[in-house]
């Protein structure tokens, strides 16, 4: 019942389903549950949220202590300030913790713990390396992904498409998504793996509002700390760069603030 | 203890690290692995490996039904046979599915069961549409993922590129891989979403070639039933797509011999 409601997040089981998959009462399954979610709570694994009711049932709901999170991104800092991490034109190599399926799995689950009351109905990233820890969010918060082409090439069928301008580069670019992707009115959650003017972001809020979509919040795994001011407003990163220092070849990298708090 | 294991799959955990975690003797620990692994094999949910010297300790180890896996695809077949998917050019609508992070663990834990005995050392593929899976796969093969770009821009520091040219649309393209990414003589699983004439898993063998790896299998979504002779010998589809009707508006889609196969 644990590797079947962990495997899960936030899908809703019927005591019905277990009821008749294990062939016992549903109080056997009841106080189960409760096993569960004390042992759940102890070890800070999650948490087991119970609904009563015709819809009702059990659903597993991750569940990050702040501590937990804060000693991970930690670790994730002083891994990514590796000074071998520096590329040419002063950028930082983190592909191989972007598809790291463990790595992405806890940066997801701490964003999702993060966004989990804001109820978004899907998850929204531009291709391409945003994708995974998108998913990876998605799946621990129990809702769908939708990807936006950097060009109309990977879309298929009717698209949307905007332009915008990435604060940094000054470049003109292009995103799409296709038109049956979104449902109007919906709730999305922006994940992207790094953001540095906010441009892009502020190119998928764009983009959103095509559909009437409401904007709950934006992840991001990196965010520079210069441009202090960003082209949008309201962003949580895990992590905050200040700096690559190729001369003395230094990596400033630091847990953001509402990861660090108490 | 089931959350933890089932969390991290083919990853090995030491009987110390169980018995610190939940202050309690390491024979508790091993009954208590006794009842877990009884349980996930009675309902088949998994396997639980021990190993013993030390090095030894306890991992888990997906492993999906013969039963499950052809019931699952036959409904993910029935699902993306819906005419409504039929998309102009005869393209077949599924990034919905893709993108869908229960999916994509249904999908990923197939393969994973699928190539476990071969042992990759990680999963390649080509972005963007299989890198979902790819992750997915190589989450339950507990084994991190090499993404290579479609241009270089995507892919950072000293690279290695080939160009190749799709069986099916006859262009030539360039793919790439950062060169740090790959040990020179290890194990690859090639995955990806969907194979037309093989052209793209040849170009990520001769691209594997320049490492000296290992390619100890493919593994794809989709495999179109033409042309039956693909660029690469062998491979193992989930489904096989015979054909998209556009006059008739119908999908012909079914699943893989060796998925329905007792």
């Amino acid at each position: 019942m644990t590797r079947i409601l962990c495997n899960h997040p936030n899908h809703n089981y019927t005591l019905n389903y277990f009821s008749e998959l294990f062939h016992c009462g549903k109080s056997t399954i009841s106080e189960d549950i409760a096993i569960i979610r004390d042992t759940l709570l102890a070890f800070r694994l999650g948490d087991l949220l119970t609904t009563t009711g015709a819809a009702g049932g059990v659903r597993f709901v991750p569940l990050i202590k702040k501590e937990d999170s804060a000693s991970y991104i930690a670790d994730l800092c002083h891994e990514l300030s590796d000074p071998n991490r520096i590329l040419a034109g002063g950028y930082l190599y983190m592909n191989d913790i972007l598809h790291d399926p463990h790595q992405v799995n806890q940066i997801g689950e701490i964003l999702a713990t993060r966004f989990m009351d804001n109820q978004p109905d899907f998850v929204f990233t531009v291709e391409t390396k945003g994708t995974p820890v998108a998913l990876a969010s998605a799946h621990f918060l129990g809702c769908p992904v939708v990807v936006a082409g950097r060009d109309g090439q990977a879309v298929a069928g009717p698209l949307v498409s905007i332009n915008y301008v990435t604060a940094s580069s000054r470049r003109i670019q292009t995103m799409s998504i296709t038109k049956r992707a979104i449902k109007e009115g919906s709730r999305a959650l922006i994940i992207d793996d790094f953001m540095k003017g906010g441009g892009t972001a502020r190119g998928m809020a764009h983009l959103l509002k095509e559909f009437n979509v409401d904007i709950v919040g934006t992840g991001v795994v990196i965010a520079t700390k210069e441009p202090i001011e960003k082209l949008v407003e309201d962003y949580s990163p895990l992590m905050v760069l200040e700096g690559i220092n190729e001369v003395e070849n230094r990596i400033e990298l630091s847990a953001a603030d509402w990861i660090t708090a108490n």
